[in-house]
């Protein structure tokens, strides 16, 4: 242990309002190695079940050990916040350890479905000081060879919004993903999961059957593929253990969406057949994509208008943790698809 | 009038091997446009139906005019290569003029699909001298403004190797191609709409049908979304007309590739509810993906060998259009997706 969190006297920077500066990182993967790299080895140490990642770890300067226990009791001494950045089907054993030797710790998580997770913290007594959490970045590759501290620049990152939140451990993960350069989104842990089921999930079950079909034609086809090819197809590039991984916990929100895609997809058919058009999914997409370039482009502007610093109060909707209506504050402008930001 | 090709003597260049400098575009919109750009006001004239678009080209020091009947006269005086540009809904109209007013030109399109444009062709008595092509390029924009001289650089330009085509012609439409700095691939126009129903059309389907999947989360699902479902939506920004104009002339192929990809998805739903998993559509769509990426890094490391210029063999087929089995070699060659160049 060499970081200087480990000294009896806290470092003696100016953290970020409401950020203390000791996270703990399980799972040094794409996405918890990142999140360590960008928080730095002073503020950050971290677990990792396989060796060779925590050696990786350790040769970049990090402090990741192979012993749960360890870097557990360490955590609760050291009054870290525990992100949980393992695969979910590793989540049930982790958490049996945080309960173990880090009870009362603040607790939060990067995993990509939200309702189970919340669920499983709950089976392990661990929900009063927990706050879930999903960045919106990844790429095709994992590991820590393909982990970088930019990663969450100017991403969205989810920060539930659930009933009965601790505040205080809501504002510790606000202010880390904050200093990640995150853009915060509050939804409660349902919302989120259906929400991701349309925008993440069934893309992945379209971005592979499309692969599928393109492959179908064989070399003639995949010769003449273009653009748009290579792009509807670009996630189904990422590892199948790491889609299932993904998209299967999300099973109840994902078949829904599923089955509203059949039923364009099948009227589209349908019309195609009787009528030679593929009928209205063509405007109504199309619409679609502009509603969403309209959200993103707003994003952009407030981002632009933010970095103004002219405090006209057109950034994101700020909020007090812990504040009367906080939660239904948060609740409110996620539906909006409004940022938000912690008050000073 | 102005071009160098309305002087009674050619113009004194060395033009490429196959290639007679006059080019006649008719319709300069996106990829009209961008053909009389890359070929240059010396080498192409052309025509376009709206005035605003001709008077843009006009502006721009080309030689487009609005009057059909005196274009066609005049490629037919030069023995230009007649290049159909328009909307698949104009191709009939156009292809009536040109049966009208210059019946013995060279003739060749770059429409999307190929065999509904074959068959009119024949409609019209002009088979004699047209090889169909299709370049695989293009934007979600459209029009004049759009057009850009560097848009077929590096794209595939597929050149139809149809029972009869004409040696002559296929030799012109290669070399503007090649010219236009494209990649040659061969195909039959069947099959070649085939393929494209794989890799294109049904890609357009998918974008909408997604897009609207996205749209329906409301604003929180869009704030949510990242470069997963901006990717996988993108064609779905392309005007609705324009995607009705590309796939729907293909119904046939479309329907079938439709078919699959409905199956693919249904047995995925079928195992995502009774087993909790997405089955192998995620192994198969990976390895499909694995297989398209294969297929284009082979393109590229092509093109870099290309580029060394040391003639070692490892370049595209060539191929000397007349000489015996010439279309047989063209169909193999694209069969296994390589590309094919014109012999010296």
């Amino acid at each position: 242990m060499t970081t200087e969190g480990t000294s009896a006297t806290p470092p003696p920077t100016t953290p970020e309002p409401g950020f203390e500066p000791t996270v703990c990182v399980l799972g040094v993967g794409l996405i918890g190695g990142s999140l360590l790299r960008a928080l730095g080895a002073k503020r950050a140490f971290g677990w990792n079940r396989s060796a060779p990642t925590a050696e990786a770890a350790t040769a970049a300067g990090f402090d990741v050990s192979t012993d749960l226990a360890h870097t557990l009791r360490l955590a609760a001494e050291r009054d870290a916040l525990v992100v949980v950045a393992v695969p979910l089907p590793a989540l049930d054993a982790t958490l049996g350890a945080v309960a173990e030797h880090a009870p009362g710790v603040a607790l939060t998580d990067v995993i990509s479905v939200k309702a189970p997770v919340l669920a499983a913290v709950r089976r392990h007594g661990l929900a009063a000081r927990f706050v879930g959490g999903h960045p919106m970045a990844g790429t095709a590759h994992s590991g820590w060879d393909a982990t970088d501290p930019a990663l969450f620049r100017g991403a969205t990152w989810l920060v539930a919004a659930d009933d009965d939140a601790d505040p205080h451990t809501w504002r510790r993960v606000a202010a880390m993903a904050s200093e990640c350069g995150s853009r915060l989104v509050a939804a409660t842990s349902v919302e989120h999961d259906a929400a991701v089921a349309r925008i993440s999930h069934v893309g992945h079950v379209l971005a592979e059957a499309l692969a599928l079909a393109g492959a179908r034609g064989g070399d003639l086809a995949l010769a003449l593929a273009a653009g748009s090819f290579r792009d509807g197809t670009r996630v189904a590039g990422t590892a199948p253990d790491l889609v299932r991984a993904i998209c299967e916990p999300n099973r109840d929100a994902l078949l829904g969406v599923l089955d509203e895609v059949l039923a364009d997809l099948t009227a589209a058919r349908g019309s195609l057949t009787a009528e030679g058009t593929l009928g209205p999914l063509v405007d109504d997409g199309h619409r679609a994509r502009r509603a969403y370039e309209a959200v993103q482009g707003a994003r952009e502007s407030q981002a632009e208008r933010d970095s103004d610093g002219d405090g006209d109060g057109d950034g994101p909707v700020t909020i007090r943790p812990g504040a009367p209506g906080w939660l239904d504050v948060l609740r409110a402008a996620g539906a909006q698809g409004h940022a938000v930001a912690l008050a000073d």
